[in-house]
């Protein structure tokens, strides 16, 4: 008797253990889906090894039905699947620290990467070369091994990597990130019960705004203006004194400055965005994001990356040591990433409502057709279908999201096209530079570092 | 027996002397139009005094057949008229100097208005609130007393007030420039019989690329590389001597420089434009644009404004000495501006091509549809019918047009909208601030400016 597995789930990058631990929980808390294959592929055999333990001994301690497979081979995992999901990063963070300390010794703090309203330190366009072209590979041999499948975009940048691969090729692509959650933060923040708040974030990914908030179904806006003229001084001096998460920036002097100037409630992500207004120095980053400088600081990112390091390192413990149960690691109940349950509505015809980044269409007026939004969504087993009609108002649609697509725009010309003059002009339109020879000379030895041979070429 | 004209033509801004008078040469050696109209409105009249003599004196020494009207009253030109002519610039370019003068005070040579791909001096944008309240006020006059007339948008910025004409009103609009006559330059330079040469140039107004150069029906891009490798730096050496016209550009190093980069030639007024690489410094002008620093430098621009005023002077003399023939001022045959010949082919069914600007459509791929492109266009009685399917390469698309279209939307929005936050964004995106404190206070001594009390409204 031949066996049928349920669906094939793969997962490449899958090495990315803080994020694919979520995963394996939130699979083996999820019964709808037992009997399928899930195929984790990286090319990282160590990493590979820690997934393997921790995802096997948790299987059995929750005692779930699943087959687990793990490989180098990705094509192996991409064959025949039903959903690939995405999570791979070209290099390692260090790889983009290197071009990060060659930037800043030529006057770019933070980076070459880091432009008005995309400021994220893994988000990375227009030197992220590698990790385009491999999440090109990646939706290349799900067009060739496993036509159909939905591929389920994680790793970053969400926004550039969707548009680009719904453009390129013939694959049913959509882009998650859980960055939306940000408005339940807000709700606990100004005294709200989360559970009976209601919103929409709409935008580009990390560029999303709250078009609705409600509580009880009533337009709790009003709630937000109170609380920023009568609490958030106080709350302001608290926070700036007892923040240690880098992350903890949702209602940050940074986040309700944006709101005033831009008239809507930034959610998420996007408070790390902005103009240099807010970021061109760590003393501006910690005016504006706290004692860390928000994650996007040098101190915020060491936080951040030692936070992951330590992370892995818990996990690879408890895979290895009898006294730790994996589940005593993990919540009771499945996390709040979207894509286990969003695999249940696509497969299983679940119907549900996500957020998601997908081609516009007609989703958000004022915003060409073939770019990624981030929108509010029905999922079932016919597919993906965003709201449409959505509006931004016109001033976030000039001031905000038409500067950041242009920098998509050039960033996905960049990596099509090839050519110098797209990194240099890229420079040109930067605040921070001061001469074309500037731009040129910090462009050459970010392409002559070791490693960066072939990017070298695509840009010569 | 009741007077019945061809024709009503109406001219608003007719004081603009220099551009009335090339018109008034041109309908007078236009005998297909004699029995029309023509209004000739300002609301300087001194400006139209010296229209009328030179009008007068010039008709009759022709013979023509012309009804002239001379006006102050705006409705009474626009009343019933078949095609609106608005080449009237607000406040004169004294008004725009000043401005200058408080922007080059705070950090910014030229002008806060100056911008990557429109160092124009005249082509006022982010600064231009009474230049665009201005033709927004024409085209509601010919909305609501000429409907169906035919609106000529002549004052610049052409590209930013057709679409914004376009997009606001029932108008039927269409911008023209004889930029596009760059062509003939370089036909020239290299050795071309202008006659025989072929050639498409599209884009935006003032960012056009040559997209198609033949000489004799054959690809003539080729004799331009022949004359970039072997002749150039010959050229440009004896160019650096004796330029004296600072609009002698066409074939500097600037241009040359754009067409290595961008892979098209730059025509007519797109030479004036490009990143801040060839525009930081007097220095940096001199360098890319000869000895006068192009005609957007603090020498070229002065050069050009005195010019006018020579010019002015020139006329006003004609007019009123009986020795001077106001005909020996001018050619035998019709000046090259199109604006006439398009009257024809749209009122007297005269098929023609021309270069017009009107909103895209589909004329230019990769590029919205709601957005004023310059490109070829046959006209008729029926209308102006674009030619469509038309391309660019992705490169400029992405390096050139994206940043320009980027800067009109802002500007568009800032117009519509008002509110501090789009000027202070405007130049939180440009090179030349360091702060937002810079980009505020530049802002703050502009508004302050006599004059600028509604403009501080508006963006307050
Ligand atoms: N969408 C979201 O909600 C969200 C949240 C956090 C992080 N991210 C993104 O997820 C990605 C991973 O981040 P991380 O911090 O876990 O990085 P990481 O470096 O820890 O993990 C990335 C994994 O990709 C693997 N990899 C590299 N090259 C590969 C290849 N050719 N084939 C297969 N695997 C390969 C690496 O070996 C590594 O295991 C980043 O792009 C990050 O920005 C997304
Ligand atoms: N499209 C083209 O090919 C082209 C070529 C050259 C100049 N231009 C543009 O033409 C415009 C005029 O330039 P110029 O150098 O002749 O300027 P100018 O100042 O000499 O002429 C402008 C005229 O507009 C008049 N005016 C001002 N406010 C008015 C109002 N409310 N109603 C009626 N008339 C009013 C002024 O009195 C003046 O006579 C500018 O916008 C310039 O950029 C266009």
């Amino acid at each position: 008797m031949s066996r049928v597995p349920k669906i094939k789930i793969s997962v490449i990058g899958a090495g990315s253990v803080a994020w694919s631990s979520k995963l394996v929980h939130d699979l083996l808390h999820t019964p709808s889906l037992y009997g399928s294959d899930v195929y984790f592929m990286d090319i990282n055999e160590e990493r590979l090894r820690i997934l393997r333990g921790l995802a096997e001994k948790y299987k059995s301690e929750v005692g779930a039905e699943y087959n687990f497979f793990y490989t180098t081979d990705r094509k192996e995992a991409v064959r025949d699947s039903d959903v690939v999901i995405n999570t791979a990063m070209y290099g390692g963070h260090r790889y983009y620290e290197l071009m990060r300390e060659v930037s800043e010794k030529h006057g770019y703090y933070r980076g070459v990467n880091s432009v008005e309203w995309n400021m994220v330190s893994d988000y990375h366009t227009i030197w992220g070369y590698y990790q385009w072209k491999l999440a090109m590979d990646i939706a290349r041999d799900v067009e060739e091994l496993a036509p159909g499948a939905w591929l389920i975009q994680m790793a970053n940048p969400v926004f550039e990597l969707t548009t680009l691969i719904s453009r390129e090729t013939r694959v049913k692509v959509v882009g998650l990130c859980h960055g939306h959650l940000g408005y339940k933060e807000i709700a606990q923040t100004i005294g709200l019960d989360p559970a009976r708040v209601g919103f929409e974030a709409i935008g580009f990914n990390h560029v999303i705004w709250l078009t609705k908030f409600t509580y009880d179904g009533e337009d709790a806006y009003p709630l937000i203006d109170r609380w920023v003229e009568e609490k958030a001084e106080q709350y302001w001096s608290q926070w700036r004194m007892r923040q240690v998460n880098p992350f903890d920036i949702q209602m940050s002097p940074a986040a309700v400055d944006m709101y005033r100037r831009y008239g809507l409630f930034p959610v998420g992500d996007t408070v790390r965005g902005g103009t240099w207004k807010y970021h061109s120095s760590l003393k501006t980053k910690q005016y504006w994001y706290g004692p860390t400088g928000g994650p996007d600081s040098e101190i915020g990112w060491a936080l951040y990356t030692a936070h992951q390091e330590y992370w892995l390192a818990t996990l690879a413990q408890a895979a290895s040591d009898p006294r730790i149960p994996v589940s005593s690691l993990f919540p009771q109940t499945r996390t709040e990433e979207s894509v286990v349950p969003l695999i249940e509505s696509l497969m299983l015809d679940k119907p549900g409502e996500y957020q998601v980044n997908v081609l516009n269409g007609n989703a958000i007026e004022g915003i060409p057709s073939n770019v990624a939004v981030e929108v509010p969504a029905r999922v079932d087993a016919r597919g993906i279908h965003p709201k449409t009609g959505l509006r931004l108002p016109r001033k976030i649609l000039s001031l905000v999201m038409q500067p950041r697509l242009l920098r998509a725009e050039m960033a996905i010309a960049a990596f099509l096209e090839g050519g110098r003059q797209f990194l240099i002009d890229w420079l040109m339109l930067d605040p921070r530079t001061r001469s074309e020879e500037q731009a040129e000379k910090v462009w050459e030895e970010i392409l002559s570092l070791p490693g960066n041979e072939e990017m070298k070429r695509h840009y010569s």
